[in-house]
């Protein structure tokens, strides 16, 4: 009976039944609970948090230092993306909990789809579809628009993401610069400001890790500067650019248009969009592929499995 | 007076209003007349072809050994593009009539939004914009489709824009192999048959030229090779593929997707796809940006220009 009833390890906490569905962990290492079989998670926390070991988390969900205080047992997030918003790191850290996050496992595929918007932006992909449905085509031809390999691309953060979206441009023959607040050891020519570079920029794109630090940083000013025939791009946060800001000056014309995968308070019902144009929009998918979600999953449960083993872990942050 | 009024020189036939617009032709250096003045075309070459010693045309337009038989005098033919189906280039040649094309002038741009319509289409691009607008967001997640990165794309015809489609692809982590009729020094590898090539690939990209040898190339064969998960992307023209057969295989799923940016009998009123599903469409714009169209018609008067004072033609093929 041993042999096939195993002692059941560590109690590991997931944070959601979407993640739980993509994790599929395998049976019998460890005792695997889920937040959402519980309605009132905090309480469940508060009652039963005692006993967990690690939690496997998105990153935005809570936990703060108020809900950490209800996990006493807690040596170990795993996180399945590279933001941590939700996370009280300072916290985390002052307790000795260990944090990971999938570092740059997905940064390929944010990249492509940042890349792909652009691309799919400028070239009026949506535009031309629509317009030889329409039967127009017959009567006119649309009015040509410009072409990629014309475009200044100011990138803002070159980490993983941002490093990528630089190598995959790069062939299109685009001028490629970007900002961030330290330089870096790469051929990519730093700007000395984020307002230089939009001054500069025909497209910017935005790649910076969602933090308090970066909250706003794509300001109104920003905005105008990138001007009426400028695009933006966001892959980074929804919180990372001033929305209101951004959707008044695209209303205005004062702005190009914006292709975005992340919204402030995802996920959102569209309603603020309607009647914004120029608006290319996505459900905070530029990371999540089949490759990429099995790959940061496995990453999370190769983590738990280290972390319980005295392994050190991969992609650790704190 | 004469110096104000100089002698107007050789007479240039432009094929088309739309491409007069483009062109802006310097005044006084040459008699520009437009074929789309005149109701009854072919009456006009008629009675007025003789005198006529340059043509500029699309290369789709009718150009074929009748209608140059009405045009005695006709020394060049500069096409605004990379395709001539509409010339009778035999008949050219035995008149002793040179052609010029835009070569590869445009093919960056064309490559440009051949990747732009495979990302777009395998990123699900548009979907998932409509997705986010439908206010579905909160109930639940689309389902992930595959990384680009996770592609194994074959380009059929590795000329000027074939290449640009292999490099610009390339930093997309994909593999990349392709075929032609012919080996050709380059680092992508050949596969031995175009048959051969569809069954690899998850992606084909059609960038063949357009002509006699290449009418129907993409057969119902070759799509049920490339098969239910694979996408078919063409810029090549629309004849190169076996349309009916396309039309019924997406209708059928035996065919993933296709993203088309020529078709069959252009303009098309699109009347023909309604229903037809994951199809991509765009009104032959692939190579038409402002940047591409400015260089080709600079490039068109600028081979007038060449061929009367008697200097080598840039891009002749003929």
């Amino acid at each position: 009976m041993a042999a096939s009833h195993p002692t059941i390890g560590p109690r590991v906490l997931v944070m959601s039944r979407a993640i739980l569905k993509m994790l599929r962990p395998p049976p019998g290492e460890f005792d695997y609970v889920c937040l959402d079989d519980h309605a009132d998670r905090d309480r469940y926390l508060a009652e039963h948090g005692a006993g967990i070991a690690a939690i496997i988390a998105a990153g935005m969900e809570r936990l703060d230092a108020a809900r950490l205080a209800m996990l006493p047992d807690l040596q170990l997030i795993a996180v399945v993306a590279a933001g941590m918003a939700g996370i009280d790191l300072d916290a985390a850290r002052a307790r000795g909990i260990a944090v990971c996050n999938a570092g740059d496992i997905n940064a390929g595929d944010v990249a492509e789809y940042a890349v792909t918007m652009m691309l799919a932006h400028r070239r009026d992909l949506m535009a031309n579809d629509a317009y030889v449905r329409s039967g127009r085509w017959a009567e006119a031809r649309l009015p040509p628009g410009h072409a990629v390999s014309a475009q200044r691309v100011g990138i803002v953060g070159l980490g993983h993401i941002g490093r990528n979206i630089a190598q995959r441009l790069h062939p299109f023959g685009c001028e490629i610069r970007w900002w961030g607040p330290n330089p870096k050891p790469v051929s990519w020519q730093r700007i000395e400001s984020l307002e230089a570079l939009a001054d500069w920029a025909t497209t910017l794109l935005v790649a910076v890790a969602g933090t308090d630090e970066t909250r706003g940083l794509i300001s109104a000013d920003v905005l105008d500067r990138l001007g009426a025939d400028g695009l933006i791009v966001n892959v980074s946060r929804g919180f990372v650019i001033d929305e209101p800001a951004m959707i008044a000056a695209l209303r205005d014309g004062r702005l190009g248009g914006a292709a975005l995968d992340v919204f402030d308070g995802e996920p959102i019902d569209g309603t603020g969009w309607v009647g914004v144009p120029n608006v290319l929009m996505a459900p905070h998918v530029a990371g999540a592929t089949i490759e990429s979600l099995a790959a940061v999953m496995q990453g999370a449960l190769d983590n738990v499995r280290r972390h319980f083993a005295g392994e050190p872990l991969e992609r650790r942050v704190v």
